[in-house]
């Protein structure tokens, strides 16, 4: 079981899309943060600030980053979103994820 | 923002009743440890093994312990379900809760 140590967690959740995705914010001691989250089937779109890691750790989805093609994750694997973008996201299964926003 | 610190989180989050229900579990130094989770609006049926502190930092719902009547829930509180004991939850909104395991 992979876990993540010595990291602070904020109590409240991110709740989005009326809880069909939720996230908790975990804090490592350097300053770096990650969302570990939960997405239920359906359809979402989302923009990015800091450029972002999405790591699948399980679910089958569909993701499109902006001005690309439909690419298919089933069970688990990364993708990268650009800084200052959008993507949109067909999941199919219940979805949890780590995403991890990378200051360039 | 309440916040726990110093704790080691899954990856993993714990999934249940199709994804309507999931939590994160987070590990404090000493052992102990909590659950983090969400529930959108449905019925649900849980059972304990630790006598469980359910802190509801978010969210409507009502509770019914083993024997108990409907107790309501609205915006944030806290009840308490003895060890090896069951719990039903309408739950109204989405909620966001902390859950507790004590080890009397």
């Amino acid at each position: 079981m992979t876990t993540f140590t010595d990291v602070t967690i904020d109590k409240k959740a991110n709740v989005y899309f009326e809880g069909r995705v939720t996230s908790r914010k975990i804090t490592f001691a350097d300053g770096s943060y990650k969302t570990l989250g939960i997405m239920l089937p359906g359809t979402y779109e989302f923009s990015t600030a800091a450029r972002e890691e999405m790591d699948i750790t399980a679910g089958k989805l569909r993701y499109k980053l902006a001005g690309g093609d439909w690419e298919t994750i089933d069970g688990s694997g990364v993708f990268y979103v650009p800084a200052n973008s959008t993507f949109s996201l067909e999941v199919e299964t219940v979805t949890d994820y780590c995403c991890t926003y990378l200051e360039d």
